[in-house]
């Protein structure tokens, strides 16, 4: 198993990928039959995900705020600052700005994610978009 | 600072303490200065908000799904089984059953919660209860 080093190493990498669109690469980071959310997507529906993220959002930029590794687990704090283009989560936001955080938890297998856990809080982008109910 | 073991122990500690509503010893794991999503609650406002969320939930159960722990910070996936009487999160659900996920992240300062950033899966609700926009 990777040290708690390894993984924090390889997670830094990850990002620095997604936020550079390095979509050849990504398979480097992404186990073969990933699952996100309880959906198996594999390294290539993973990467169509990803891909409908910055169509969506062409200005979306992951930083990371808090991140907690315990190996085979890492956990990140996400937070985001972009422009969705029309609806995101089922808001219409329609290139207004955006800020919203992400709590996500990764289980890697041999050095890559294989498992994703990840909630983006749905709540807060409502109170900036949505009027009260 | 505490160990990696002293911080999970504390933590099952203080799920116990939540599934007993065990109010009294809530001060021995949440942070006299505790903030929850930004907002300074300190113990008196925390323990008002878990009191708020039984009244909403009367059958409230905290489940570990999966623990993440690397001191000063420890991250879980919650699993929920419950029945919310009235709205939740904004979402009438009046008594049915809704299970949902919470990716929470804490830090800990001297062995006590102090930080709390909180991400309930609104949209999972959402897809229990309401029909597709």
């Amino acid at each position: 198993m990777r040290t708690r080093q390894e993984l924090v190493n390889i997670y830094h990498a990850y990002i620095h990928c997604l936020n550079n669109q390095d979509w050849v690469n990504l398979s480097q980071f992404v186990h073969a039959d990933a699952v996100h959310n309880g959906r198996v997507l594999g390294v290539f529906g993973y990467r169509r995900m990803l891909e409908n993220d910055y169509e969506m959002i062409p200005d979306l930029r992951f930083t990371i705020d808090i991140l907690i590794c315990d190996p085979p687990y890492l956990s990140s704090r996400l937070v985001f600052d972009c422009h969705p283009k029309g609806a995101f989560l089922g808001i219409m936001i329609n290139g207004k700005r955006a800020r919203f955080t992400e709590n996500v938890i990764y289980e890697f297998s041999n050095g890559k994610i294989k498992y994703v856990h990840s909630i983006v809080d749905k709540a807060s982008l409502e109170t900036q978009f949505l009027a009260p109910l």
